[in-house]
């Protein structure tokens, strides 16, 4: 599927403001060099000796849904750039900071920060990219957007942040673990993921219309939208290609990651399937035949048809939410195109 | 010396208000508990199994010279006690990431958040910490503070957190040189430990004067006094008795630390002396030899002396600040003792 035109109306307008908030708050020759370096290399700017390189980061999904629903709530989007950036430096900090957890040695084709620089000044590049989105929220008065309004962004961007961080710690605590049932991982994924949606689509409203109960709409939709994001991401880890994922296929199951497809299975095998999961799952590390089991048991219990179902009821929800607001048809129209790009992907 | 009394004055309003804070967006028995009891434990109020205990944390000195810079410019410093709880939350974020980076088992006599947790939720513990500073702040709305003054609050507080994580790349980025200069230790100390104790007074005049010029004056002899401060704790690293560092004498020589007076000792050496020091520092780990030459080599520069002079030069300049701004006599008067404390201790 094409990539929604809303993705390029903004990409150019997007990246001068971030890379105005990296110069202007950390102006170029200043120290420390190699913390500016770190965070220009993980945005993709430029390579691990800083020559300049266009490997384009992301798709800047969050920040392309916050502008998006600044339009639908009818607001000038251009008016919602500090928010966006804000929300893709705080998608990063957690970025970085996951894979240092996760001990991944590659996102995006690439070799992590923490692979390049270790450990100790990956910790400080995502610390330093947190901070930064602070600051770019708080940029939204430079739009003449009131105090009262931008105080009203500055606490959903905190809020959000505190979620994505409690969703990681409840992550991290389901590898030891394989009781994890599926309210368990809802509630992970909709902090981890969801509150970050939540928090994109709701800032786009909170600048583009006076009524707060668009913002809140916008954020229920998004909170949704994210949860179905990432149910659709866990399939991907499973049953994705490796030329889409940066991952080898299986790669989430040989890290034992407890996703909604492993949850279900762990949840609905019996007898010696269930016996032989536990067993596979209670080992530090899978070996090849363990993977086919457990691809195998996903087959037998249909987790993937399952999967599947669970986050197209989230989308349909997602569009529900905005039913009774009040919103620009054009950009709500794009919106429901860039939900339907977020669930047609490759698995 | 004996605590000034304005550290008794708002501890137990500090200590609620830190309290309410991590119930109300932490709310008890949500998820994951275990980020929260990292955080409880860290900040001294339980024991790494939930017990409560009483082991005070630190002592809230930073809050304290928000609160006495709010008085000081004319203001009720219960409204900046959201402000002193953001800084006390924010401060707490750098020293449980700097205990990962530098690998320290303990702090205040207590195993410290990784190696209790490990590093992965040692990470998160630090960073909910940051966004429940960047919350904290944005809670002087509630005390009737205009909005546009929280957002001046807020913006300082986001790019204290910056310096903060620059001054720590820098810091990092020592450990491996032998050439660093005066100029970039002050540069690093600045960010790392100056720009906090900046924010803290300036947030206190922001809190309780509506003029800019008094939040600047206070924000500028806050940062010469963060100076002043780190240049003692720089001694005391070296020359400070076990039982009030809670780590050995000469802790600092043996971890490498290019604190105040190896940068001095390294800069004036010459001939055979200065062809030592550099064998010694360029080895991953010193022997209790080593320490001793570095003690007396130390000695024989006069480095303590110099240390001695460069903070009480720093601690008349930041009082200084305060001459020209108009101020209340009497937390004015208390303000300067606590400089004096800060500066009074065992080296």
């Amino acid at each position: 599927m094409v990539l929604p035109a809303a993705f390029g109306r903004y990409r150019e307008a997007l990246d001068a403001k971030l890379g105005s908030l990296l110069t202007s708050d950390l102006p170029a020759g200043s120290h420390p060099e190699e913390l500016h370096r770190m965070l220009r290399y993980h945005l993709g700017w430029e390579d691990a000796e800083g020559r300049p390189v266009h490997s384009g980061g992301g798709k800047a999904l969050r920040p392309t849904l916050c502008l998006l629903a600044c339009e639908t709530a009818g607001g000038d989007w251009r008016k919602a750039l500090p928010a966006a950036a804000a929300l893709e430096l705080v998608h990063n900090f957690s970025l970085i900071h996951d894979d240092i957890q996760d001990r991944d040695p590659e996102r995006r084709h690439r070799a992590t920060v923490w692979s390049v620089w270790g450990e100790a000044q990956a910790i400080n590049a995502g610390d330093a990219l947190m901070a930064l989105g602070g600051l770019a929220v708080l940029d939204l008065a430079a739009g003449g957007l009131s105090a009262a309004r931008v105080l009203e962004a500055a606490r959903a961007l905190d809020r959000a942040t505190l979620e994505i961080v409690e969703g990681q710690a409840l992550d991290l605590s389901f590898e030891e673990r394989l009781d994890v049932g599926e309210d368990a991982y809802l509630e992970m994924i909709e902090k981890k993921t969801g509150a970050l949606f939540d928090c994109a689509l709701r800032l786009g409203g909170i600048v583009g219309a006076a009524d707060p109960a668009v913002a809140d709409a916008l954020g229920r939709c998004g909170r949704l939208l994210g949860v179905a994001f990432q149910m659709g991401d866990d399939m991907l880890g499973i049953w994705g290609a490796e030329s889409r994922t940066g991952k080898p296929s299986g790669a989430d199951i040989r890290n034992r990651k407890k996703s909604l497809p492993v949850v279900y299975v762990l949840a609905r095998s019996e007898g010696a399937t269930a016996a032989e999961l536990r067993r596979i799952y209670s080992q530090p590390r899978l070996s090849d035949a363990d993977v086919s089991m457990v691809l195998g048991a996903l087959e037998s219990v249909g987790a993937r048809a399952y999967c599947r179902r669970a986050a197209e009821e989230r989308r349909e929800r997602a569009l529900e939410e905005l039913a009774g607001a009040a919103l620009v048809e054009r950009p709500a129209r794009e919106l429901q195109e860039v939900a339907d790009f977020l669930l047609e992907r490759d698995y």
